[in-house]
C-alpha cells in the first residue's frame, strides 16, 4: 500500500507534534521509506564545525568517547542534531532506492553519488557503525542509512573533481549564483571577503556580469586574502580594509569608484559588525546582499534607517534554483580558480 | 570661519575617536551649529520602550529618580542613548536654525514643528530642564536642544492630525512605502500582523496596489486583531493562525489561495520565530518582506535553504524616500484607517 508523506517530512516527526522536522526534538528513523522518499547509503558524514568542535571539547579528544557520543545522539533524536550547538552538517553517500512518488529538484538514479545539501539537523539517519573519525576534515567515515524528503535539497557528485573539493563548492553554491541574478552589465560591484571561498566565486560571477565597463572591487582585511585576489585576477580593484570600519571602507570606496559608490554589495565575510560599511559603500537605491551567518537583521535594518539610505537588502538564501550546477561549473570555467580551490581544499 | 561637518555626524564622536555617532560612547553635545547641520528647540522626547521601561523598573517607578537617571544617560554621553538597553527613542521640536551648508532630504524651514526619524541614540541633545514624565506614553516634556546631521531623517509634523496620530503612522513609515514599492496588479499578498500599527497601513497599500484582481490577505493570531482587520475592510481574507505555526500557516494560505500560495508576503508581528511560517507561504520566486524587528536573520537564511525554497527575502529598512508623505498620506485618503488609528492612537 501506498504511503506518501509530507515533502517537509513532518510524517516522521515524533516529539514533540506538529512541528518541522529540524526543531523537533526527536524524529522516525525507520529505513523504510514513504513513496516520495529518498534512500541513501551513507559512507561520511561532514559535521557542522561548531557540532564537531563541541563533541570533540567534550570528550577532550579522546576518540572513542566521541564516537559514543555520536551514536547516543542519533539514537535519542533519530537524526544527527547535536542538542547543544543545534547544528547538524552534511552527509554523501550512494542513492540506494528512490520512491515512485518522489519529486525531487534534480534528476537524480539509483547508484548515483550525491551529497545532501538540507541539515543533518533533519534528515533521518540510522548508523550502524562509525568506521573511522577524520578529527583534521572533521569527517565521520560510517556505515549508515539516510533518508531524503521532496522538499531536501542535493547534488550528484561531479566525476571531474575529487569529493572535499566538489563540497567546499557546494557548501556556498548559493553565493555565486545569486551573484548571476543580482549583476548587470556596467555596474560597480563591491565584494566584501572577495578572498574567502563564497567571496573567490562570487568575484567571478560579479566579473562575468558586469564586463568590461563594470567595475569589480574585492576587498579582503588580511593580506593573504587581497593576494587570493591579486592572483585570481578578477578583482579591478583590490583593497586592504578592516571591514568593520565603515568609514575607511566607504573612504576607500569612494576612492576607486570617483565618489560614485556600488551599486551591488555582496557581503561574503563571516565577522559581525560588518552591516554598517556594506550599507555605507552603496549608492542610494543599490542593493546589499548579506550571505554572511554574521549578519545582524536589526544591525542591518537599523544601521541603514540612521543614515537615511534608501537601500535593497537582500537576506542570503543557501539555496537558489540550480545553485549546485552554476557553482561547479563556475571551477570548470575558470582554470585559476580551480587550481586555487584544489590547492585550498581538494 | 565655516566649520563643515560630516554628513554622518562623525565631527562630533568624541569616544571612541573613529566610529559613527551612534556605537559611540560619547558625543558632543555642543550647541552651537556647524554649517551643514540643523538646531532643534526640543519640546518633547519619545522615549524607546525597551529603555523607558527599564529606566522606570531600576527605580521602581519613582519619577524624581527617574528624571535623575534621564539627566545622567545626557550628561554623560551627549545623547539619549540608554547603555542597558542601546535604545534611544525619537523627539519632537520647531527648528531654530538651518546651517548654510545643510543638506537634509525634504524641504524644512526655521519654525517648522518636526519630529526626528533617526534614533536619539546618535542624536546631539541638551537638556535644560525635564517638565513632566507622561508615563502612560512613554513621553518626556522637557526644555532641550538637539542637533540633526544632514544624513538625518525627519518629518515635518503635519497641520490636520494630532502629534501623537502622526508620530504613530511615522514610527512605523517604511512598511507602507515599500509595500507601495513591491505589491503588483493581480498579485496574492500575505499580511503577516496585518491588525497591528504597521500591518494596517500595509493592508491598505496592498489592496491599492494589488487591485481588484489580486487577493489581499491579513493574518493574525489574536480575535481583536482580526476584528480591526474585517473593520478595515482592505483584506480579501482574514486568517486567525498562530505565525509561530508554519504548518497551520501554510495550509490555512493554501486553501485561500487554492494552492497557489502568495507572492508577496510582508511579516508586521514583533513575535520571533514566524520566519518559517513566512517562507512556507510563498510561492518559489516570490518576495518575503521581513519588517519585523524581532527576525532571526539565521533563522530566514536556514529556514529558507532547509526546505529548498527560491524565494527573495529582504531586510525591513525603516527608511526609504519620501516614506513619510506616504505613510501620512494613507490616513488622508482612507477615512476608516483615520478613524482607528485615531481611537488607538491619538
Amino acid at each position: 500500500m501506498a504511503r506518501i508523506g509530507c515533502p517537509y517530512g513532518t510524517h516522521r516527526v515524533m516529539e514533540p507534534q506538529g512541528v518541522l522536522p529540524q526543531p523537533a526534538w526527536k524524529i522516525d528513523n525507520t529505513m523504510e521509506i514513504y513513496d516520495n522518499e529518498l534512500l541513501i547509503e551513507v559512507d561520511t558524514l561532514n559535521i557542522d564545525a561548531a557540532s564537531f568542535t563541541q563533541i570533540k571539547k567534550a570528550v577532550e579528544n579522546d576518540s572513542g568517547a566521541m564516537e559514543r557520543m555520536m551514536l547516543d545522539i542519533v539514537e535519542k533524536r533519530g537524526k544527527h542534531h547535536n542538542p547543544i550547538t543545534g547544528s547538524g552538517g552534511m552527509l554523501m553517500g550512494t542513492v540506494s532506492r528512490i520512491g515512485p512518488a518522489w519529486t525531487g529538484q534534480l534528476p537524480v538514479k539509483v547508484g548515483d553519488r550525491i551529497a545532501t545539501l538540507v541539515s543533518l539537523s533533519l534528515t533521518p539517519l540510522k548508523i550502524r557503525k562509525i568506521k573511522k573519525i577524520h578529527v583534521e576534515k572533521e569527517q565521520v567515515e560510517v556505515d549508515a542509512q539516510a533518508i531524503l524528503f521532496s522538499s531536501g535539497i542535493y547534488a550528484v557528485l561531479p566525476l571531474d573533481m575529487s569529493p572535499s573539493l566538489a563540497l567546499a563548492v557546494l557548501d556556498v553554491a548559493g553565493a555565486p549564483a545569486q551573484t548571476a541574478h543580482l549583476v548587470r552589465p556596467g555596474q560597480n560591484v563591491l565584494i566584501i571577503g572577495g578572498g574567502g571561498k563564497s567571496g573567490m566565486l562570487c568575484l567571478y560571477e560579479a566579473k562575468k556580469r558586469a564586463g568590461v565597463t563594470g567595475k569589480v572591487i574585492g576587498l579582503g582585511s588580511g593580506k593573504g586574502s587581497c593576494d587570493r585576489m591579486r592572483q585570481l585576477g578578477y578583482a579591478d580593484e583590490v583593497l586592504q580594509v578592516d571591514a568593520t570600519d565603515p568609514l575607511q571602507v566607504m573612504k576607500a570606496v569612494s576612492k576607486v569608484t570617483n565618489g560614485q559608490m556600488v551599486d551591488v554589495t555582496i557581503n561574503c565575510v563571516n565577522i559581525p559588525n560588518t552591516e554598517m560599511a556594506s550599507i555605507m559603500a552603496t549608492k542610494d537605491k543599490g542593493t546589499v546582499y548579506f550571505f554572511s551567518m554574521a549578519t545582524s537583521f536589526t544591525g542591518a535594518a537599523l544601521g541603514a534607517e540612521g543614515i537615511g539610505k534608501d537601500v535593497t537588502m537582500l537576506v542570503g538564501n543557501g539555496y537558489c534554483r540550480n545553485h549546485a550546477i552554476v557553482a561547479l561549473e563556475t571551477l570548470r570555467e575558470s582554470p585559476i580558480l580551480w587550481k586555487i580551490f584544489h590547492d585550498l581544499y581538494a
